[in-house]
């Protein structure tokens, strides 16, 4: 089958293509790069809410439920679960989705898990790539789940336009730690469990470090490129600000779920009125062009570099006798871009 | 004082120099890079073991345990505590630190917390530095404790020689997700808490993981400018293979903690007996090597392209009319850098 009858057949509905495309750029099929230039037109319509935390707060659970919740207001749905941890495709994410019995052969929703594919630059790159392809399929909501704590969640910032975390109480000694990186990340919080008797607690603690956080929204996502744009930073959007919800839930009741979804329509038409949404979208997009420009780059560097010169620098490396950085300087002279 | 004095300070096992020079890594100061050069030939000669698991595993407490065991053994001892999570330096884990009073006043233990400068890239070079100086600074052992789970410890296993990664009983759902992904870089697992009840079922899973894994060791750290050397991979060293051996301790009151000192001791001798020590230390410094190049490279293709290509790249990216491969494709033809 020809690279436009799949992408054309993705655009009427067609669900087995669906499937197919995201393999293709998950595997990166040589037909791939084709495809997304056919669908990118298409892009850009569908709301992305990531929705991440530590392990044992019950993130599956809660996406679960907004699935269920979606559907019942008669919007398509598409679930991504990512394992930035994991290098096996499938495994234990698959077995989280086996309990969305209540999904299974409903049309409107489609679920996929995707797997570190032996490094997070290449997870990351074909994570947006699914997306776009999920985005072009009409989809209303992709909820992006990810497993893990950390750099991931950043790189979910990235991706999503609504970055729901999702806390639990009595997870131990290190939860105030993370919280302090999540805080930069979070549009909504969610404390999950909020049956458990030190759920009030833990609401209250992430109000309080929201409030005495005074941290610059998103400031991890400034990138050079946008940087040397000597414009108005993308996170400086016009308006009132966003004030972040912390909203109690029992996802295995769906208790608290509506108030949740609500939060979500709300923090998406604040994108929207701020202009902050056209403003994140396009740090995407940088993003995904300097990751673009410096593989390539990288790419020209080996192909341009003698075998000998690499050799006498590793050897260097190895008897100590030059540092990295002065390795660099002298492979960059080699292939002729140093300066 | 010249920077000069200051290394040969540092040399001589002067303290205050040390913290003071960590600071210069730690803040990009324009001096560091003589410093490092001046001090890399010193470097190569510490045991660098990196330590890390999910929040609430008892880490921390592990960490001052042995940081105690090996001050018996008239071992001197760094601790580098990274919180990739936290935007914040200090706080949270300083006050980790704050329970180490039994290390308090003693010249043979140096600690110090690192947290996230905007980017896991330069808190990564960073660590990088810093380890660096506190090899030079003659420790014997440097413990690299991280907190958070998922790509930080990755960038662990690019740096330390012996991983140890600590797991607890009953930590939730999603553990055996994030278990698959540390059985990669894991070269020791500690079941700490190991008075639970739950701490044999935990300990039998992780060992049948172990056997089921089959898992090609450190596949993930695998370099593009390594590759390409067309040699033999840095993890498929001469010799027997290790075996990773699950350890339960009880951090809190030492139990077990001799088994673990003694389990590093043989990973070290292992390393050294199979040649996998040159190995990895040869992957980390061509990693280093890659990071500097990268960002050099990025310097000169902002420094090349002119305001104006760069401003309708970033207009055809928002009206979608460019994909970002194909804007990265353009900038580079306009910097003379295509093909």
């Amino acid at each position: 089958m020809s690279i436009q009858t799949l992408t054309d057949q993705l655009l009427s509905g067609h669900r087995r293509s669906l499937a197919r495309l995201i393999t293709y750029v998950e595997n990166d099929h040589p037909d791939a790069a084709e495809a997304l230039e056919r669908l990118y037109p298409h892009t850009g319509q569908a709301h992305l809410i990531g929705i991440t935390g530590a392990p044992g707060t019950g993130k599956s659970s809660l996406v679960n439920q907004l699935a269920q919740a979606y559907r019942r207001r008669e919007q398509r749905v598409a679930v991504l679960a990512v394992d930035p941890t994991s290098p096996f495709s499938g495994g234990a994410i698959l077995g989280d989705r086996i309990r969305m019995t209540e999904l299974t052969g409903d049309p409107g929703v489609f679920i996929r898990s995707m797997a570190s594919r032996g490094s997070l630059g290449g997870l990351a790159r074909a994570v947006g790539d699914a997306l776009k392809v999920l985005d072009a399929a009409g989809f209303d909501k992709i909820l992006l789940e990810t497993v893990g704590a950390g750099q991931s969640e950043v790189e979910i910032a990235k991706t999503a336009q609504t970055v729901i975390v999702v806390e639990a109480p009595g997870l131990g000694d290190d939860v105030q730690a993370i919280k302090a990186g999540i805080l930069e990340i979070a549009d909504i919080f969610v404390v999950n469990k909020a049956d458990r008797p030190e759920a009030k607690r833990t609401a209250a603690a992430l109000k309080m470090m929201l409030e005495l956080g005074h941290a610059p929204a998103h400031h991890l996502l400034r990138h050079s490129l946008l940087a040397s744009l000597d414009q108005t930073s993308p996170y400086e959007a016009a308006g009132p600000a966003w004030t972040i919800p912390v909203l109690p839930t029992v996802a295995i009741n769906g208790q608290g779920l509506d108030e949740v979804v609500a939060a979500i329509e709300q923090h998406r038409q604040h994108l929207l009125d701020s202009g902050e949404l056209a403003l994140r979208d396009r740090a995407r997009l940088i993003d995904e062009l300097e990751t673009t420009l410096q593989s390539e780059l990288m790419r020209q560097v080996i192909a341009r570099l003698p075998a000998d010169v690499l050799a006498e620098m590793v050897a260097r490396l190895d008897d100590r006798s030059l540092t990295p950085q002065a390795a660099a300087q002298k492979i960059l002279a080699a292939v002729g871009l140093a300066g």
